[in-house]
């Protein structure tokens, strides 16, 4: 029964716009640009003022969308979300954003973000007579929301905002407005622009260059936006401020083409690709990156190293979500689909193989297997962040402590399992390096618990990891 | 009347496995690795030993096989077809394989390529009583072999190729035996390879890779395979041969971990890039590539100048056939979905542009205009192949004279109407060299005809190009 | 807003099950042969003893439950329903069972009937910090259980009952019992079966028949049964019975091999129009029925009359949901789907056409019309059931009185709109006595509301009409 | 391999106009009034006087053009089929109007109907090197007609024509005329009307009322019309006529609103019933109808016996194609779908069940054992129509020798098979009389072929039974 009411709210992706007649045309192409963060479910909620019209889905956007429904919606604002995609957990009314209605008014939420509390408030707001409809963290804060009290809709907010703990950016609409607020740690990106006389507010820039928006600025850690049309206002909801941005938002999640706190993802990736290959070059004929999010560091690798940088792997563009798996006969047979290694550029080649992260470390083998199927002499794996070693609970889909290989091996003892010929991680201080970001302090106002294990937030006893959950 | 009874096939992939108990999932797979060469429709046909049966379906392979579709059919040996997407044409009846029933054996037929006499004996064929059911060029060939009068297959099949001219491979199967065959001038590219003890022969070369197979070696122009339970049987059905490798494969069409004629997509398009720094090199800061086809060609343009390739183009990987176009209004308004230019990467920086060809220019101008709104200070365009100012008869659907924007522009007016700061394509000889085949002769056995206009085969009068088709 | 916060209810239909291995197969097999109660949606909550797991969907039970989904859902006991289709409301999340969670165990509920004060408590639950996620009467009755204060559900189900008022037939299913409810008036029909050890509850009998099933007996007004795997227990939860069930249910909504109070549909029909025949007689050549729900009756008129009875109506069988309905221009050709007249039988015929109600008379002139294009010489308009002139607000769709065709018009001006040579109603009299339910009073324990606006319960002041809401 | 180089036609509907402005649309609603001859596929073909359109798929006509997909077709004239659902075979290349294209010209066919040397015809058409597409019959009549030699269309059908044997309603429509033939036999209905300026043609009567058309006369056997914008034109292919039309056609195929030969369908029913009547009539209680086919002639029974008429036999409206059958397990538990009887009906009562034919016995037994399991005293089967104990070759899809209880079993052994308390079959010369053609001689004009084994035409050694196709 546990595992039911607790919370499922992983890395996703929110958009909303304020005063534009196109909002909720503009709302699908922001989402389908971050149709990264999530491939589970989609949905957009608009007002015209007086009344909210929901529209959701599962699957991909233009597929939740599809056939002209997007029509049959319109408005002058709007908010949408799109899902990750979680093992067996979900289902349609875990989709956002969330609408409530209520003969008092009613609201929608999108949310990008792991509460680590929810649980416990949950528990506590179930035992007042609450009923919950969905397993997702949102709804906590629907139901804190309704039950505060106040009857200024920012107030309840502000109070509701007070009781939760962890990662979020949300994005909350009534008939004639929209409040955007991001936790105190600022764990979860979150950025606003212009796009003529609105507003927009997005978790990736890329959603602005891809609309025509001019970006204005990252929503701060711990602000609560009110957007209306009279205009935009900020204030702070929490004093307890402690910037901690995501590091795997740098390293593996974002767009290339975005921006967080002013620095480009692709920059700072190949950056990464850089100082690793200052901590720990090797001789070799390559190098190759594996599609699409290891390019970048690559790419920088070979560029700070003079050796070539090749298309080695290259990624199956059509694996689509209806593609059939090989049975395991046909995979012992050798049948592979989703990544395949270039005999023509690997044959007899000594390669160095950078990717951005080891979490179970299969497929990692699987690759440098393939590699070496193809012909590579060598296989140097470099890897453009530090070891994982410690379980995520704001959002990133990692592992427990048990799964992450880097929790129960040294490098060594992963190179072997692995089978490369050498393999390095980047460090901590490379890392912070490499990206670079504007902050001053040890960590430069970025979150490195899956690395270090000193989490921003408290922990609870029975926070559950993301993939845990449904 | 008349158009409706042209041919029509283009640019589409073959593969085909005989001698094999998963036949037909080796062959789905094999076809996924081919799907970059047709999107429309996809079919396979496997025989048993005693029967043929075909499952075929518009759409990418996997939806054609879709929800385990795959485990109604099986056989010991399978050929399948993935078909190109022509703006208005094809429909369901034209998707490949075509089966042939009959009394006394049936048969079923792939094609890859274009017929350029496909009209002519169409239409002498219906003034004898013949019905045809589709408005593919394969049907002419099954016509030809049915009314050869020869009961041995082999035979009708050498019969009807003597008639036929154009670009073809073509794989035909009984239900007991496979043949093979290319046209004279191998066109296109097909090769042969084992896995296990079963023969395979697929369009390209990385059908074998991704199944596991052993490459053997490239079908000879103007040979006929015979592939059946005893082995395999070659011959010479042409003795007038003249090798004419298409050089758009190298350019562009294929997939960069294929090898045609021993030589690797990736590398071949590496080297026309360095070519193309040799030609034209220019004063630049970064250099990008339009992704996906012209990465390689960008690649190499960067390592010879020592400029950084960066990403300065992001390709979004979810523009799915289902996704909604901006309206005329939003496109306006700045909203672009293919493409996003990475302001980050390129702002205020003077950037090379590789792209692999020009055909109409309002792509270039399209990409040009927004690297400038994403602050480009200057572009340059570089283009890894020569001017096309002659349409294709055999099966790449370039265009007519009249589109093409080289065969009515000089360089120079092409510059200003992409709105590039300059402009240079690849010389023909740079092109032969770049690739480097391993042929005698002024053109490598390489067919350049879209861009010097001198073909390879005879032209028919009212030869069909592809795009007017159907 | 207030049309959004009030109740949606009408007509549907519910089935049970405690104690089989294919609860969930059963259900499905017993709601199909409810589906002429609803429709729209239909749904399946099941528990194997530790968890409540749901399927539901839009469309007619068939669909819902296409492609094998049903083998995906088990359990020992299950609850089920299929739902009435209104006009433009509804929407898959008020499709039921609706399923609560919460820490402290689950509880899904089905309901058939409509309260007529839901929006007052909706609104004082709402004022206390409810969330209500549908607009489904259904929801309230959840609110009030969560909210009682009482930790045994039985206790809590009974305090809820206590504050609702109107026409109810609930089942309530929590991970270890089944609940079933009958309103105070007994508004609507529900009985209890057994197959073999398992208990089964229905809307009507002849979901018994289907599956096998022993009926033991109606469910009796304000009656409760607790159903586990102890066994059956039943109490009151209310001392104020004032039993009525819905004339309608015999008059046309239930099937006619069902029973009610063990009087069987068909019979009672039959009756009703042998009743009609007496009250008023007409010579004629011919009698037919309007298929089907008039059928029975029209044979009783035949049989009591001596008349023939002949198929003188056709209706289409295939008249389904993704029929297209000719345009006004082709109505106005002549274009008619869903009932045809049959020229062969009417032709030059004195006929008498039994219908076994009229609302607005549109249905009723369009008929006559269609007679009389097929030849018909005269057309005597037969009803059997009384003028309808009031509103129902216990969940049959009839209309608001200014739609009522009845309570704004004499018998013969009705008969004038709708064209007939003659027009004659069943009294209220002949309606009780063709029933001839085996109940004490001036009305058999029968609700007469639509004929006489005597209504058996309080009517509060913004008690929403059925057709109304959504 | 011969099976599948036989024909496939088996009773189907057709219907045709010329000179209509919404052509297409009255096709589809023609085509819909003929959906109980045929669910598997239906197609519409039509012609703008320049070109042929053609639309098909499978499944009913409302799901092959839902979704506003009859608005993309339009044209003055069009013919349209739906098609008869067979066992296995079958598939959409099958479904008809078959559409042939060619440089002379195009065409379309649709038929209903069984050809008996069809094979035979293939055979020596392949012989000469045709290919076929299909398995149906009709492109033998295609094939013929290109191979005529005649330019003139109207020489080419009658040479065509004159090749073939066995039942069939051909039409043909070129871009400017339309043809409709009846074999000389007449064993298909097949009727012409107007409706203002256009004329109409259809398998059933029924669909001139539907679409208000005015019937004119029933096709001849052995009759071509020739009908385009200049008029219609009639003339005989064949001087050997020898009228034979189908008794199953008034007996179970045809709706009842139909006429064929000026008598209706319903009334021919009700005849066979009072017949049945006189021949063997039995004491008993009430009378039940198998619904839908035999509701008529228990009619009759009742009306002449004076035993009252009731539902005692109900068909469950929403069995579709998607429900789900009840596994073997849950039969054996009682559970059944699409017919019940009526408990409060039959319950201590002598029941006789009118049934319109038993073929191989199964389901009269399992309606006997529901009304004895509902309570039923005594089942009397009486049938009205006599034995069957021939194949038909001629479309309808009865059965082999083998499997027609009536070849093999007397009336006694019937009786005891199928558990009833008597049985009785209608005799022939009842039959006859009861239906009361118009015309002269033993047998007026009908083809009793299935009770007698005297077939009207001509059989070959391997003409195919309709269910051993495909």
């Amino acid at each position: 029964m546990l595992a039911e009411i607790k919370g499922l709210n992983e890395e996703c992706g929110v958009f909303g716009i304020w005063g534009h007649q196109d909002a909720p045309q503009i709302t699908y192409y922001g989402l389908h640009s971050l149709q990264h963060r999530g491939q589970e479910g989609a949905g957009i909620v608009t007002t015209d003022g007086e009344k909210l019209t929901s529209m959701k889905g599962l699957g991909l956007i233009n597929e939740v969308f599809s056939n002209g429904k997007l029509n049959d919606i319109s408005g002058k604002a709007a908010i949408g979300h799109v899902r990750y995609a979680t093992a067996g957990g979900g289902g349609y009314e875990n989709v956002q954003p969330l609408l409530f209605k209520s003969s008092s008014g009613s609201f929608a939420l999108a949310h990008n973000g792991n509460l680590v509390n929810a649980s416990q408030v949950k528990y506590q707001l179930e035992a007042q007579g609450s009923i919950f409809q969905t397993t997702s963290d949102t709804e906590v804060l629907a139901h804190l929301i309704k039950r505060s009290g106040h009857l200024d809709m920012k107030e309840a907010v502000k109070s509701a905002l007070s009781v939760i703990k962890g990662a979020y950016a949300f994005l909350i609409m009534t008939e004639t407005e929209m409040m955007v607020a991001l936790d105190p740690n600022g764990l979860r990106p979150l950025s606003i622009g212009v796009l003529g006389d609105a507003y927009v507010v997005a978790s990736e820039t890329c959603a602005f260059d891809v609309i025509g928006a001019k970006y204005e600025r990252d929503v701060q850690p711990g602000e609560l936006l009110i957007i209306n049309d009279e205009g935009i206002h900020s204030e702070r909801f929490s004093m307890n401020i402690n910037r901690s941005m995501c590091s795997m938002e740098y390293i593996y999640f974002s767009r290339p083409d975005s921006n967080i706190d002013g620095i480009n993802v692709h920059t700072a990736r190949k950056n990464l690709g850089k100082r690793l290959a200052v901590e720990s070059e090797v001789d070799a004929d390559v190098v190759t990156g594996v599609p699409d999010s290891s390019i970048s560091a690559a790419i920088g690798f070979a560029e700070l190293t003079g050796i070539p940088y090749e298309l080695g792997l290259i990624k199956n563009r059509y694996v689509g979500r209806t593609f059939i798996q090989p049975s395991q006969a046909l995979r012992e047979q050798g049948v592979k689909m989703k990544l395949s290694a270039v005999r023509g550029v690997v044959e007899g080649k000594r390669v160095v193989m950078v990717d951005d992260s080891i979490v179970r470390g299969t497929t990692s083998r699987r690759i440098v297997t393939m590699l070496r199927e193809a012909g590579a002499k060598e296989v140097h794996v470099r890897i453009s962040s530090p070891p994982i070693s410690n379980p995520c609970f704001y959002g990133i889909d990692t592992s427990t402590h048990e799964e992450l290989i880097a929790s129960n091996h040294t490098v060594e003892e992963i190179r072997q399992i692995i089978g490369a010929d050498s393999l390095a991680f980047l460090s901590v201080e490379g890392l912070l390096e490499g990206i670079g970001r504007p902050y001053e302090g040890e960590f430069k106002g970025q979150c490195l618990a899956c690395f270090t294990g000193r989490y921003p937030t408290e922990i609870y006893q029975d926070t559950v990891l993301p993939h845990e959950k449904a």
